[in-house]
């Protein structure tokens, strides 16, 4: 509630904004951009509260946030911050976006935002002009750096340590939750966090693509699939394993085998210039040749970073290339009603020459 | 991916909408309200994946979600389903929508949704009319239902019990992370999750309000700031006790003594027809006399239910009206940099004759 400005220490008319950001504003064709995605806010600052933050990237940027992070702001954020609320935060930018071209980012920002931003910055004489802009930052986001490849890394390792530590407790009259709960308790002692709502699907709720862990009791002779992933300094990783319990009925390892043909299909193909839409292909058309088409029921995979679910998208005719530094993964899985279900994660590292598969836990032979 | 419609049986002319809420999409002079808020998605339909999914209530209700969701849907939701990506789903409810007043959600969604949105059903001959709506349903969902009190009060005797186990460990010596693993491994253990990123703030890291368990090891003579919940059945809990580790300086103490105070009496005032501004100003005003009005750098509190946060809101200025059914926070907090802060936070269940308090943990007397 209160508002306290941290000094730029003598400003000067120098840009503080790396080339990098610079071009990327100047191909988005504005002068500024109104950052309110949390992931870009994080990327950009190193701000870790983005959601309780807005920022505005210009040649001065600054983050705004409230007094809750005075202190936090202070030792996280690259750039100044000012401290305040909406819509103390809009009209203290308003003088430094007049007369400028300011992009906001659509697909994060809410329609009743933009509103405010309308009445506080085109309301003077020299009124800014808003441009909707698409994955400015996203895009940039897509090819980690190598400190973000190693973070990834790391928490890809710590997952697959965790899934080595609870694998042999993966039985029959072990309740669902109970797996998610020894996942999550081995991330935690490592220090980190579980990177969403941990998936463990036993017997028929194999069907259900992402059902979270239930209080349900894995019984004898079924598939259990655990998806999962570590939150480790900001960064995700993801991977999922289906797993046997007992002797699944050959129907079920039928299902099994046509993934993992699919999966390690898709890995293979995986290599700078590929596009998501031909990886898709590789693994659905594989599915399709053993009439598991439909039961494939959600894209290949997605990128992983900031964000658990960000670009590039590895769905059937995205036309987003592979370029190295790329984390994706590749996930084909089948889920059919009634009887089960399978599906079977890697985490994959785009190299200059093709790929490194950062999961490492073993996948089932059935 | 693959698209399939849950018929209705024998739909007919009637309405499948209750009255309450075709009386609130009338109060908000709408035909229809296309509904992206993920808890009021869950809050309408009681589907659990709002965030992948989109309701329009109308006459004849329809969730919109993908495939990776039949099963899911169909268990859950009170609706009928159609299974399909955007924008196969826009185009699926332009039909539905010709002629008609839709209210979209300003406070969530975005830009670029509400572009695809007057692409698809302001095309043909007869445009649907979109009207910015704000707070139509979360309104609704200030004052909750038996049931809900009796979820929210459920997540919070899970969290009293998980303090109760853990405050022994709160000591010198132990990690802020390790205290949150133990509480987060509780509530795990109990089939309930964390209602959000646990605060666990000792000595100068508590003038941080949101200071996220670090792995800063807790010293002696320091107070310790634990802000958690427990997220069960959809419904959350929120609570935080200050504890004292060792011997606190006077100057803790008598910031303790005086947020505490001012605690007590904001719970004292909480009763029907008081509004957020006059609670926010009761705990506010007794900092401010013993000089810690800037100290206390956040509103007074807020509503919990299916959103850890959402209204009324109590902070300054607030005009919102307390009615029976409404569960809010009360939490004033002092933070002083480079000293250290205090934050006691009860979870209060408004009642015709004036309040319940639901959190029940002891709290330190220094």
């Amino acid at each position: 509630m209160s508002t306290d400005q941290t000094a730029t220490p003598s400003p000067g008319p120098a840009s503080l904004l790396p080339d990098t950001l610079r071009a990327a504003l100047d191909r988005a064709g504005v002068d500024a951009l109104w950052v309110s995605s949390p992931e870009n806010i994080r990327y950009l600052s190193g701000f870790t509260s983005g959601r309780d933050a807005r920022l505005l990237l210009s040649a001065q940027p600054t983050l705004y946030t409230d007094a809750r992070y005075t202190v936090q702001a202070q030792e996280e954020s690259r750039f100044p911050s000012f401290i305040a609320r909406p819509p103390a935060t809009l009209a203290h930018a308003a003088p430094a976006v007049e007369g400028l071209r300011v992009g906001f980012e659509a697909d994060h920002l809410t329609v009743a935002e933009l509103e405010r931003l309308r009445a506080h910055w085109q309301a003077g004489e020299r009124p800014a002009t808003l441009v909707s802009t698409s994955r400015v930052i996203d895009t940039l986001r897509q090819v980690k750096t190598p400190d973000e490849v190693a973070r990834v890394r790391a928490a890809q390792a710590l997952a697959d340590e965790a899934f080595a530590a609870v694998r042999p407790f993966i039985a029959a009259g072990v309740r669902e939750s109970d797996v998610a709960a020894r996942l999550e308790g081995f991330m935690r002692e490592r220090g980190a966090g579980s990177a969403f709502g941990i998936t463990v699907a036993s017997g028929p709720r194999g069907a259900m693509p992402h059902g979270t862990a239930s209080a349900r009791v894995i019984g004898n002779d079924e598939l259990v699939t655990v998806d999962f992933g570590a939150l480790l300094d900001g960064y995700h990783s993801d991977m999922t394993r289906t797993v046997a319990v007992g002797n699944p009925s050959e129907e079920l390892r039928r299902l099994y085998r046509a993934v993992l043909e699919a999966e390690e299909a898709a890995v293979a193909a995986v290599r700078p210039g590929a596009t998501g839409g031909e990886l898709d292909a590789v693994a659905r058309d594989l599915l399709g040749a053993h009439g598991l088409a439909e039961a494939f029921a959600h894209s290949l995979g997605h990128g992983v970073g900031l964000a658990v679910h960000e670009g590039p998208s590895l769905r059937a005719a995205s036309a987003d290339v592979l370029v190295p530094g790329m984390i994706v993964t590749v996930e084909p899985g089948v889920y059919v009603p009634g009887v089960g279900g399978v599906r079977i994660e890697d985490l994959i590292l785009v190299t200059e020459d093709g790929h490194e598969v950062l999961s490492r836990s073993a996948k089932e032979l059935l």
